[in-house]
């Protein structure tokens, strides 16, 4: 299971702020508490700052990449961006996201040729985002051919299975976990990850759908989890579901974490 | 969705001490309480009193039937305290349960045939239980046609798939939402049932385990859960993943619960 740490996002609003009036105390602050609870890969977003992103994503990677050894998710659809950021990232980040929306793909991989970074791979391409489990899957084969074609390693792809707001369409959460279902069996061992969070939009108590999702994506399969890796209940149910679904053997890092006081 | 109200159990200590001093208030009281919560069967086990079941079994039926109209599930192994329990039960209940074991099995049938009762199908027969998910569904397979064959109706099968502890063998809980994959794919449509809180037993952090576990049998689509109706939690991550597996029109049952107050 591979937790991808969220709170460094401008999308939140307090994140927003910090960023806003260079404040690296509190960014530090908020990627080391991360970094010491287990998270494998710390994202950086700036996306909220437009027309400054081309600069505020470096300065993200340096603040946070000088208090922590975890690699950085470097987040964002513009390849200027990711360019800039990974010019100064020390090791091998993920970048997210590629597509198959032409621009989106020609600009991004000259980013992670050579094994340079792991690849987000959103499961759209230029007609938008699929509407059913098999189009998610149909597009998940030929983004998945195409970045091999090109010199992509399997084990640096992420699917991103594209999740919709429940809010939105009622059937959006079975199609998601239905894709999973189908892309575990095309590609085993593909790495699958989501915007889980994103299923909750706009409906009442969003923690519990929250929670509900990341248990059914994990015994379904995907095992990279965009998380708050401090929000315990969300950890202890997601050690929870490791170890019923025989991923953690003799249930012994469910019961370490128990022990070390992580569970609530 | 079909919630099996656990509580009048006299394995829960408080419940046996209720029955032993035939207290029939607090007995009712919690019957009443399951009934109000969305319960769909209320269980009435007096197992604990193994001398007396016969008597304790149909004295529990008339006390809790004298305050609802909510079906029993009338739980013994032991086909003389069912035939009692029966005989004084109005309406159809459920019985828990048969299993392919011979004497059981020979012991129930008479019970249930003529829709008499639905029945849950326990997946052993008389070598024990099964180990793996494929042993389970290859017991399940003999139950239900032989069931079948016998004059049951297949709507009032309910096949338990056998839920072991995770403290004695940790792939135990993986067999199990094996087995629920492989019987939903054999028998579209089939009642499926557990002991789900099993799973935990001696293990730490239990009802964390059980909240997981639940929700991926519902992923998987086992339907029918043993569970306290009062356990908000529990009860919210249920409606939850029914909604996020497409079971929830338009999320009109979780969005309904969320205004009664109901979920945590």
């Amino acid at each position: 299971m591979i937790i991808i740490g969220e709170k460094i996002n401008s999308s939140i609003p307090s994140m927003a702020e910090a960023i806003s009036r260079r404040d690296e105390a509190y960014i530090q602050k908020t990627a080391v508490a991360q970094a010491q609870n287990g998270t494998h890969f710390i994202d950086v977003n700036a996306g909220a700052f437009v027309d400054a992103e081309k600069e505020l994503l470096p300065w993200l990677v340096k603040v946070v990449q000088a208090v922590t050894a975890v690699p950085l998710c470097l987040d964002s659809p513009d390849p200027a961006a990711l360019a800039a950021a990974m010019a100064c990232h020390q090791g091998k980040p993920l970048i997210n996201s590629i597509s198959l929306e032409k621009d989106r793909y020609n600009g991004v991989l000259p980013l992670i040729r050579g094994g340079a970074a792991g690849i987000i791979g959103l499961c759209m391409d230029d007609t938008g985002i699929p509407k059913t489990a098999e189009q998610r899957a149909a597009v998940a084969c030929r983004l998945v051919d195409r970045l091999i074609t090109d010199g992509v390693a399997f084990a640096d792809i992420y699917l991103d299975v594209m999740v919709q707001p429940l809010g939105t369409d009622w059937l959006s959460g079975k199609e998601v976990l239905q894709a999973v279902r189908l892309l575990t069996a095309e590609f085993p061992g593909i790495h699958l990850t989501c915007g889980l969070s994103n299923v909750s939009f706009g409906m009442p108590k969003r923690q519990v759908l929250n929670q509900a999702f990341a248990v059914a994506l994990a015994a379904y399969g995907l095992d990279t989890f965009f998380i708050d890796p401090l929000d315990h209940r969300m950890i202890s149910l997601l050690l929870a579901i490791q170890a019923l679904t025989g991923q953690d053997e003799y249930c012994s890092e469910y019961i370490d974490a128990y022990r070390a006081g992580l569970m609530k």
